[in-house]
């Protein structure tokens, strides 16, 4: 299953890299209660044999940050984790290389132990580019107001 | 938008790489009427922060086979070329460092404009890890049975 | 498959019942271009075994909406006509027997053979019950900006 | 949200039937573990204002195989019962009057709080009509594999 998690107190909050994440090249832009973004900027790597963006890096972004939208805990030394359950998206416009894309996920609804999160790819120019809904399952006891220890 | 085709003369059926395919290391591995294989192994760069498969990459070889299995081709000179109009994903189970994952699709309706996919990635012990229902678009003159010139 | 259309001329276009639409007695209450609103009013007849609103409920009255929010076309004697190709649903929240649910839709991109559409089912008190996006593709020619005849 | 449940020790377990089931008039055909088949048989009421088949009763039976699907259980005076959190339903021929669609569902995995399930509509013919996937979640005691008392 695929996890998101409040990053360690030895990371900055707002760089919440992973292999993947490293990999594709997005990072975390902005982060706060039922709400994050997620910034990518599309490169040559990025496309597919017909020259066009790739679904998969659309996914990436905006299962990633569908998942952190849930996950923000404010308290130091303690964070929350979560598992995608489902991820549906829809692939409405295009990007070439070059376009910025800013993924704004916010959690729409859930409780202690799931929640629901939406999510919308815009490009610099506000084209809306994809959107996804998602189902999310917290991990542990983080789905408890003050998760888990962050070690 | 996402692009699945029919590789140009020039290249290996069975090698239908991209920047983002090349990127993820993924590779087609059987392709013929309605049905794609695409494989993957599973490294560091897959994983997410917490040390778990990234969805991104499940979602990622779940819409190349789909795409796939809807545009085999078997005209020289002639290719067929896709949209993904939306992608549904459910996350079933995880996989670790060095797993081999195998995702087999088949083209499960639709007509000359549009047509539909199905999915699953299993890990070498048969367990089922993901699943994902596509629904994708032709391009151009390619959903006709001809398809259109490679070039 | 699952049509949408204009009503005929011959028909309140506020009042866009069929079989279904009687038997689960749901109202198109707006509707204008790339908008529309349904209504359903839970009662037992809506409900589950368990007591509880069936899911179907949900998804009729989103199909619904999404397929109208596509279909508005102002030309007397003209409409347009979709199919729902992909619906997905998340059940957010419940409503009980009483309960007056608003679904409202809007069209959220697409050309002339294809669009997509978002909508959300709120209750009374604004909670908001049920999200779906869906992916419509328009039937004969009346993706075209003049629809096509309303016989 | 939407429930599912093992029905009651003063029940046919082979007519889980509720308001919404009533009024639909679909009916539980097969149950057993992890599988579930549901009927039903098109009519007027059933149709759209098209005249085509509604997606709102194609997502309601879909809805409902696959909840049964994870909340068989074989044990007299208890039973099992599920919400659903997501369904995501490929629409991909249609069905006209008369026709009897047989909606086959699978549990395909998950653990004690989550399940997931999948199901495909099929005509007599045999031709698929629609496809879902889902992504439910037990309720109350009833993940645990004595669920919960049936009164």
């Amino acid at each position: 299953m695929q996890a998101s998690s409040t990053p360690g107190p030895d990371l900055d909050p707002l760089r919440a890299r992973s292999g993947f994440a490293d990999l594709v090249d997005y990072r975390l832009t902005r982060w706060q209660s039922d709400e994050a973004e997620v910034q990518v900027t599309i490169g040559p790597q990025h496309l597919n044999r017909s020259g066009v963006l790739h679904g998969g890096v659309l996914c990436t972004i905006l299962d990633a940050a569908c998942g952190y939208a849930g996950c923000f805990l404010d308290i130091p030394g303690r964070r929350r984790r979560a598992f995608t359950l489902s991820l549906n998206t829809q692939f409405i416009a295009t990007a070439a290389v070059g376009a910025r894309l800013t993924c704004v996920a916010r959690r729409t609804g859930g409780g202690r132990s799931v929640f629901f999160a939406a999510a919308e790819v815009r490009d610099q120019a506000g084209t809306l580019v994809a959107r996804a809904d998602g189902v999310f399952k917290y991990r542990g006891r983080s789905g408890e107001p003050e998760g888990e220890p962050a070690i």
